[in-house]
């Protein structure tokens, strides 16, 4: 349990920048966190030479060959089938076989969610395992889930979505009692689909009641109204993304204002500093490392373009997850909420 | 059609600020558009009192008496029932019998959609309306729709989306050929449910076939990808506010980066010209006034907390819609896509 958890699986050939960014991110997060170990799964080869210049991150290392690598365009059906010798996959392994006590991967979103799903299997009482991320608000950070594994969820769904966000936000953020709120068109009890107000009637009468907000607006989110934002995988992704593009947008209009004119210039070196420290704030790279929770492992995805400082917050992430005994608490909290009667089904409308 | 689509009818009582707020709204877009008639329905004595002070307004407007007013938390079905006589219902009455070519209200958004329905019933060919609004993109504008009338959503009801979505871009953007996304959570074919899959297949082979772009994804929307965005009232709904909380998110960690140094504060005073321009392209003031689209008649819903600056923003799109025929272009593209052989049914996957 204690070095066991702290040794991370590292799918060395993930991502489009390659093994380099995998290597120079791993001794970064080295830097930060020196108890950190790892196991690297890829080219032995490439791996070993690259580990050379870097003497500490190749003393806290082991390197595990990986002749495959999964394309980034591969089906997941087809991954999963042809993929067993991949450096993906004899990562997810070692997760399995309790070598190492989680996985981060910048590859293929969808062969890594099937090989988790197939290797290490949901946990128990989880139906379908969602992808799970954290992001900056006006009160901190929050975290929101389904963002794309699950295009459609059944208010069943929801609710268990509720219960990992939950544990998420304890072990990442360290909130904790974490609000839980749920994303739909407007916060009246009578609004949107049955399924989300299926979900509110299970969590406003279960163990969770105390921390349940009600429903929440797309708004919501980045005013850090919830520390949990529940939603399905089609509109999570597209809220996620729609942020993200929104954020782009700003910096665009910004930047292009800042060259406008010369006293714009100017002013731009004045307030440099002050505004540099905003960029860190909103920087994608700062937020990098989503969860695939309800797995019975640790399963973190990198952003398949981020560079190394994006791969060692990504590693962090399954750090802290590891670290935390996570999976342990969405365990036991759904026993809680299976334990509670009339939760057996959820009430539709 | 020449006076009578000119005249705009005014709901005076809606909103979050009164009918001040939208007498003064009126009269400002009277000097951008000095051509412009209004017919404002609602407290009589109010109003006649308000044109005093607005003499050129006064000399443009006709007023219509009604006694009373929808509530702001009225229930659409309520709202239907008992609001005959309100300043809501006399202003949608005024469309009907063409004696205003449009109506803007900042009104209930639930009970300004069910009295439109009731009274000016929807267009040939169009089984639900939607809320159409445009928005700011790196490459210009876009419209978005439906933001939130429907919360469930058919493959039909999408085709017709873009069907509507595409005059109104032509009318209100200017946009030679309008190309239409449907945001999806990817681009690929296989992507999303059937309902976007459905939808993407008519709108492929059918006579919008040259200007459908395909599956977009939620950062699509700021990037302009598309000049039409597509999507169920759900999504729609959530998407928009989340980009909206995130420029209020991105605005405020700018204001605190501005005052948390002196040299950023010195940094802002030469700046200060090119930042109010930023402001102003991102100022959702700027981009008030969401079209009921499908319906026999050119509805704009203003924001309910909205000032005169974005009611006369409001009136300036009604104004637009009802001077470039919008519904008469809607009405005649969904004549050419239904001529269109395999349209009739819309292929599911």
């Amino acid at each position: 349990m204690t070095t066991q958890t702290k040794r991370i699986a590292l799918d060395a050939m993930g991502g489009d920048k390659g093994v380099d960014m995998v290597i120079e991110g791993a001794a970064s997060a080295l830097v930060r966190s020196p108890d950190l170990r790892f196991l690297i799964c890829g080219d032995e080869a490439r791996i070993t030479s690259l580990l050379a210049g870097q003497p500490k991150l190749a003393a806290a290392s082991e390197v595990r060959h990986a002749p495959d690598i999964v394309a980034a365009d591969a089906k997941p059906s087809v991954a999963l089938r042809a993929g067993r010798n991949s450096s993906m996959r004899l990562a997810i392994d070692t997760v399995r076989t309790g070598e190492a006590g989680g996985v981060v991967s910048a590859g293929n979103t969808g062969a890594l969610m099937a090989m988790a799903k197939f290797v290490l299997k949901t946990l128990p009482g989880i139906d379908r395992p969602a992808i799970a991320s954290f992001f900056p608000t006006l009160r901190g950070e929050s975290v929101m889930l389904d963002l794309g594994a699950n295009v459609g969820c059944s208010a069943e769904n929801l609710v268990q979505f509720a219960v990992m966000g939950e544990s998420f936000a304890r072990s990442v953020l360290g909130v904790n009692e974490p609000s839980i709120g749920i994303l739909n068109v407007g916060s009246e009890d009578m609004k949107g689909h049955d399924e989300v107000r299926g979900a509110a009637a299970v969590l406003r009468s279960g163990p969770l009641a105390r921390q349940f907000h009600g429903f929440i607006e797309g708004n919501d989110i980045t005013e850090g109204t919830t520390d949990v934002v529940v939603t399905d995988g089609f509109t999570g992704n597209i809220a996620l993304k729609t942020a993200e593009g929104t954020a782009r947008l700003y910096s665009e209009f910004l930047r292009g204002a800042f060259k406008s004119s010369l006293a714009a210039k100017f002013g731009y070196l004045f307030a440099r500093h002050a505004l540099t420290k905003v960029r860190e704030r909103t920087d994608p790279r700062r937020y990098n490392g989503a969860m695939f929770v309800g797995l019975n492992g640790i399963v973190v995805k990198s952003h398949g373009g981020t560079d190394a400082f994006g791969f060692a917050n990504a590693i962090a992430v399954a750090n802290d997850l590891a670290a935390n005994r996570t999976n342990d608490r969405i365990r036991d909290e759904l026993a809680r909420v299976h334990a509670t009667p009339m939760l057996g089904t959820v009430a539709s409308s």
